[in-house]
């Protein structure tokens, strides 16, 4: 038995006891409401997926839930737009540095020259990779992130969450000023609620932990997906989205979940995360209650734990 | 022969002069290329017109030159707003300081709370101005708007340029952004196009200096139009709005023109400038080539002489 | 008896009442701690003296109580720079625009372009002035501004007040913070210490409320002490005084100020406002309880009111 | 022969040839002038040691150039403060989180909530760091840290470059102005021309690039000096320092580095760039002029080069 068996035996033993002295974390922090549908969510959940090569899941809590991805989705939209266009041509429309300021912060817009939004992982900057997502239409624009997304998480049956879907295409006035503010700066092209559509539609896919897992795993085989043995991303493009999740993976608080968990991450305001051990291990988590930066409060706990346990970090 | 008589001979005298003066001036600034329609102006016109109480014009330069309001019809809007729902849910929506930052900064919105515009010349707030007009429909709005300024400039022929209106609509999307921003932050209401509406046609309503000028009369007397003897304004909204006229009606040159000239003065993009000298004298210059604060060059340089000449400041 | 008197007549008759009317908003206010002395005073002072040209002096509530320029000196030490050097050297080295943000806010000073502070009444803006101050050694220039301040106050008993001079000394590393930026932006020149040191004891010259309400009548009358008959300050340089006490005399609580009473003023952390009626009167207010802007609240009350009452507003 | 052996010789034929092919980039920076000893430095010149656990070198160009640390040093006063204080009180007083700003901005200071440097490496954060290293007086702290360095160099000649040390403390006002503001706030504690004394000291240390390639193979050890066998820093501490280098090391050109080279690494204004390859290698290159974010312009096209042609990115 290998190490990596055993440390998915390991996984087996402490995982369900761990997720239940983290899950009370979520006390202290608080479900999303600025997107009123997120809102619905109950506050203690708490589940834990964990997959390796061989194909094999440790899983505890609540793994049966289903959530949306919200920003966890610009990783794989990152992806797909490096693959649609190449480095050069998605990096003269977004920067590649870390902003310290918050996911939806306009400020940082008005004050760097030139105007582009400061990294892909930003609202600003997701925003411009949905509209660098080819296609002729949003239908087709959204059906190609969904395909690439099911083959990411092998699993044919992703769909998008139409309730949370229209929910954040009412509400979601603070993405159309940044869009409309990227339109005039000249960053951004074409129609602006057909851009916001398709920005809209991959945040609203909705997934189990099981999905990012499998997702997860991809990443940390360098794009192999090593179930099926597919080249599914070219290696540089997930070296490229592994430095983003560390050094801008979890909003303004990734500096701290760095020194903290070591561990590439990106996180979205229901709860996701998605993360994983390089070479070894594809991770997904969901617990909605939120700390100060926008992370699951008790994701964030378990995952940091766990990674001292088993001294995942890369650093 | 009183004094009022005897300074409008004298201008009759010296305008032609100055005017030629000042209109050198021009070649260091720059026609306002952000919405296009307006880059077409000629960049070294120049007009000025004055009137009296007795009716009494004295004028030189390009007087028969036709432009739209642009920002200067804010401080008439914000009067209509004040007139449909008095100062306290104004200034609710709106805030009373300048800002030092540009006309069309969104830096400064972040930064305050509450959230609210930081004063109703500012193209934030008076896109809330525009959203409190009373009406059913754009079009009802705009009507009550265009009745407005005809009455205030006596001059039922005013209309709506409708190839700058169109311009703006295009091009405005930094408006917008701020719009959605405000939407956002629940300081806007209803539907966001339909405010811009409002906002963009009001802009691009159509004048010459004279009409500036007969405008500018009614708030030199408190709100009583002298000609007619009609209070078309309550003096205490007029007072509001020659404050903010001397605070912020410059964009963020205000301080330097309160300190050269000394006089209520609102500018817009187009060149034009209406100020006044109070219980005495309404004024309309334009000059479309801008300084780099937005101010006709050629204008701010004819009033600040015209003012040390004859004593105008206020202060 | 002309109107003028009634009016002093009307005061005598009103300002004690009206004091104690606007004494109680001081519960509402905090009194400045951060200069540790000056949180030694009592909350619910307040008090007033307004002085017109005939010398004859209307009072009520605490004006026996002495209190520190602060701010307020500011007023006067860009009009002895203005004095020392002229119009454009000083405004080499301060702009003239309001700025919105805090008196002691250093964001402003990374924005602009010159990199020079905003105006002359921010503190940043009075440190540069500071400097400008003509004489050999710190005790020259101090000297030399405490005998202008004599003067204009017609008061030889005039004194810095040496305690809170020390505790701001001690304690004011933001205005030191300030002025080495101001340092490395080669906007201030030689020792900083030495510049703080001027600006410290300025800003700590005892008055009570009839010194200022002296030194805002030579204001009042463009820089003519009516009591003596002596010129002062030029016309020209009260005019620019005036002008900034109308923009940015109130911090940023200059346009509500200016909207609700419209008088130039200055306001100081130890709750002495100074204002006047031009070519009327000089006032001098105290109340050490400030509200969130950092003016004495139940002076701008007491303020506010008499201007509507009085009609004094220059608007 | 092994890998790594083989890598080093595969160095030894390539590094003359690439250093030639990256030094012509110089043309495109600047030395930097702020401190003015510094500017003095030849603009092209470029050099590179790289030096592997059996004690190996391969190096190419100018090595034999005297340069000091800069803001490489901040790398080190980190750990030492960590070895002196540990994690806990450290990051009570700096952050964890990269800032998108320059590395002097004063911006940021002002907008956190707590008011506390965004992280260790930045100027401000960097002071306070200094401020806590442990000694009696500014000499005895200096000695700890200049004993430690020499130590982690295996190098008894480090000394401090006076020239450069008094030269940064003469013209190092805008770290005077941080050292005040934090102060007003609370963060800095003591004397701030004494801590500024030790900051400005163990900037001005002197050193070659075998000295920053040792003192790099330390990190890339975890804190274990092969050379000598002692474990110089614990290996947590390390761990910390090499997540900074990811995500804040290089200025606000870390992500752009991050992506382009995928190493830990600490860039100094005089040129000087440390990193390394975490298990392998310990790197110092110099090179003075720079790029607009403050680093080695050729140092960082050299780097990028050998880390995509040895595959070098820890992403």
């Amino acid at each position: 038995m290998n190490n990596v068996m055993k440390e998915m035996d390991r996984l087996d033993n402490l995982l369900p006891q761990w997720v239940e002295k983290s899950r009370p974390e979520s006390a202290h922090g608080r479900v999303a409401t600025y997107i009123p549908e997120l809102s619905k969510a109950e506050w203690d959940l708490l589940g834990i997926s964990v997959l390796n090569a061989d194909g094999r899941y440790s899983e505890a809590g609540d793994t049966a839930f289903s959530f949306t991805l919200q920003s966890i989705s610009k990783v794989f939209t990152l992806i797909l737009a490096l693959m649609d266009h190449g480095e050069e041509a998605v990096f003269s429309k977004v920067g590649k540095e870390p902003t310290g300021d918050n996911f939806n912060s306009m400020m940082k817009l008005e004050l760097i020259q030139p105007a582009i939004p400061f990294n892909p992982l930003i609202n600003a900057g997701a925003i411009v990779i949905s509209s660098l997502i080819k296609g002729n239409s949003v239908e087709q624009k959204s059906e190609r992130i969904l395909q690439f997304f099911r083959e990411l998480a092998g699993n044919d049956r992703l769909v998008i969450d139409h309730k949370v879907y229209r929910s954040e295409r009412e509400t979601g006035h603070l993405n159309r000023s940044m869009a409309y503010f990227l339109l005039d700066k000249g960053i951004l092209e074409g129609n602006v609620e057909d851009v916001l559509d398709v920005y809209f539609r991959h945040c609203s896919i909705q997934v189990e932990t099981a999905d990012l897992a499998r997702m997860a795993l991809v990443l940390a085989y360098n794009g192999l997906d090593p179930l099926t043995g597919k080249q599914l991303i070219p290696r540089r493009f997930v070296q490229i989205a592994k430095t983003f999740m560390i050094t801008c993976g979890m909003y303004n608080g990734s500096g701290e979940f760095a020194i903290g968990a070591g561990m590439p991450a990106k996180s979205g305001v229901s709860g996701g995360i998605l993360t994983f051990v390089p070479g070894r291990l594809g991770i997904g988590v969901v617990g909605p209650s939120l700390n100060a930066k926008g992370n699951s409060i008790a994701g964030v706990h378990l995952i940091e734990r766990l990674s001292r346990e088993f001294d995942w970090s890369m650093f």
